[in-house]
């Protein structure tokens, strides 16, 4: 690399959605008889410039991706180096330290912290990091010497595993790039503590994202029986147990997840009050429908059923046959919490299959509150992308 | 009135949002050969038909208003009567009993809780009731006795002044309508202590529906300078001052709320903390931006700026200018938080404002949580007009 700037030239009307704010550009949206973007390398640093000669400010560009550039700012001045993630760290740290004392939440959440392409959880003095295009990845020295310098951690993993990857070309690995990383790292939630599986759970982990809705269970919970399907490591249903329920089932695929929960209730000192039962969601749901079990409160919190847009149809389905099955399991006058983390799934989508679901069962429902990202996922206005998650509370109610 | 029941027929289709969920009826949807409108006394409990004869449950009517008729079951043998109403106030309590043991909240909240036409509030041993149709005045003598049935409460308060009952042809009246009612109640939420003014305050003289959003306040005031802005009886300041703000300012433009500010901040001990400032809240944030005043937390809770659908356009303009004034009074890296009850400001058009006015400012923003309404004031997933409240949380920064 040499530190010439090349320039990124737009075409007309494409620099409108970056002045309201928004941080991509479109590879349909280069002007490539002035920029050409053979011209450019992958992870390149650019200035990008509008149709009539204004600058936008600087980005990274993969000419090979569908998402071409992502500005990382808005003045020229700046370069992606150890300098501006140290800035951009500080400035997401002091929001994180700002509501919160405890050094258990997400540090970065990409293009809402203005560092697109990059997730970092922490884990109280372990770092877990998430790098998901070529032009973070180019800076990954300078990125672990600015998380270093600005956090001293004990350790830092690089969980650069993500399917993401592949659509920047990039390898998938997982890497402990500073320090040591322990196989389990801490993590406290709403004061009920867990040990994260880092190297070998889902994604970074652990998921934050819930917390402020996970808090919410407290008001629900008390003295009450609690089915959590796919808890995972135990998120809702450990929490639910150690805000007083009277006992919580927790239903996941995976055997490696449950015997996360079984530890994670036992560091809590409510093991005697969480069960679990391994097996596919809605096998599990149906069984237990069959036996006549009934829940005060069912959490159903899946997967993303709609990964990409393509699956929209098939993935409202899947929301649909869930919580309908959810519902059925709820006791008369019972509380749902029904999460969505599809970020094709709207808000008013999700509570309309829920409306429906509960129709169809000729029950009525009224939905109680809205959870959503937690503000250490803060949701960037310009940038819908970044605004994925629900957390819908309802009463279940017969017909009225 | 007769305890015959007429039949009320619908067009074809018309059915479809009942069966839905929906509760209302719009008098363009009466099949008024078959069941001419001129036949019904306004207030009349008539049973529904669709077009094809299925039957849709028991309404009650009124001629002589655009929602002519609102469903209160969906079953042919309820009355809307004193058994009736016990049944659902009684659902509605144990829905609140649930979740919180201290007796302050929406105790009814209109269709969402399958009362047409009613709210209700609980202020410990004091209820006061809103009516909003002939149907449920009518049945005003019977809700007392229910509500005396149930609550046993010491006094109830018929706060029957909203202009809202001109389109339904009532009376405006305030009446203590059982037991004693004194001048002012107590009130509790998310800790802090309050005296409400029932008989000259807005509304039922309280809004209960922010309950969640202010309790989230704590994380975000400690030790910090707070602006509260339309602060009425001091709902926001008064509860931020007591989760630790280091000073409080509340604006309104009556001094009769503000005087309620200054009881309600002496009854928690915080009255040293917390200033007032009489005014008009647009002529107020001008003059203390002139006056180079800025504060770490902003709240800006104004009235509905859209009462009515003609009025989306003036109002969104509002909210802009009232955001962009809050926006300016906030220190680098503060909070703002911005509320709205208009039920035709949607959520995603609230933070876009939002977006739009930190841009022409050139700050950028963060958006950390969304507050709705509190669980006393369920959303119907079929009634979209049962949900109106936003709370957005955001970190104003000067731009990337």
């Amino acid at each position: 690399m040499t530190s010439e700037i090349q320039t990124l030239t737009l075409k007309g009307q494409a620099d409108r959605r970056l002045r309201a704010g928004h941080l991509w550009i479109y590879s349909n949206e280069v002007d490539v008889a002035k920029s050409p973007l053979k011209n450019f390398q992958p992870g390149e640093q650019v200035q990008v410039q509008s149709a009539n000669g204004k600058s936008m400010g600087m980005a990274y560009i993969n000419p090979h991706s569908l998402i071409c550039a992502r500005l990382f700012s808005r003045e020229t001045k700046y370069r992606l180096d150890k300098s501006l993630l140290v800035h951009r760290l500080n400035i997401a740290l002091s929001l994180r330290e700002g509501i919160t004392d405890q050094p258990y939440y997400r540090l970065v959440y990409g293009d809402s912290d203005f560092l697109p392409g990059l997730v970092v959880d922490r884990f109280g003095d372990v770092l877990v990091v998430q790098i998901a295009t070529v032009g973070m990845e180019l800076v990954k020295d300078q990125l672990i010497d600015a998380l270093v310098q600005v956090l001293k951690p004990a350790g830092i993993l690089l969980k650069n595993d993500s399917r993401i990857r592949k659509a920047e070309e990039l390898p998938e690995y997982v890497d402990v790039a500073y320090g040591e990383v322990p196989k389990q790292v801490p993590a406290i939630e709403n004061g009920v503590h867990f040990n994260i599986p880092v190297f070998e759970g889902q994604k970074t982990g652990w998921f934050y994202d819930h917390r402020g809705s996970r808090a919410r269970l407290a008001d629900y919970v008390k003295g009450k029986s609690v089915l959590d399907v796919f808890s995972y490591v135990g998120g809702w249903g450990v929490q639910a147990a150690a805000f007083g329920a009277e006992s919580v089932t927790c239903i996941d695929a995976s055997e490696f997840a449950l015997d996360h929960v079984e530890s994670n209730a036992q560091l809590n000192n409510v093991r005697e009050k969480v069960g679990t039962l391994q097996g596919n969601a809605f096998e599990a749901m149906k069984m237990l429908i069959d036996e006549g079990e009934r829940f005060d409160v069912v959490i159903i919190d899946p997967p993303a059923f709609i990964p990409k847009r393509k699956d929209i149809k098939s993935g409202e389905q899947a929301y649909r046959r869930a919580n309908e099955l959810a519902i059925r399991l709820i006791n008369k006058g019972g509380i749902l919490v029904s999460g969505s983390c599809s970020m094709h799934l709207g808000r008013d989508r999700l509570t309309d299959i829920l409306r429906a679901s509960a129709r169809h069962l000729d029950r009525d429902i009224q939905i109680l509150e809205q959870g959503g990202q937690s503000f250490d996922h803060p949701v960037h206005p310009a940038i819908a992308e970044t605004e994925y998650l629900k957390a819908v509370f309802a009463r279940v109610l017969t017909a009225s």
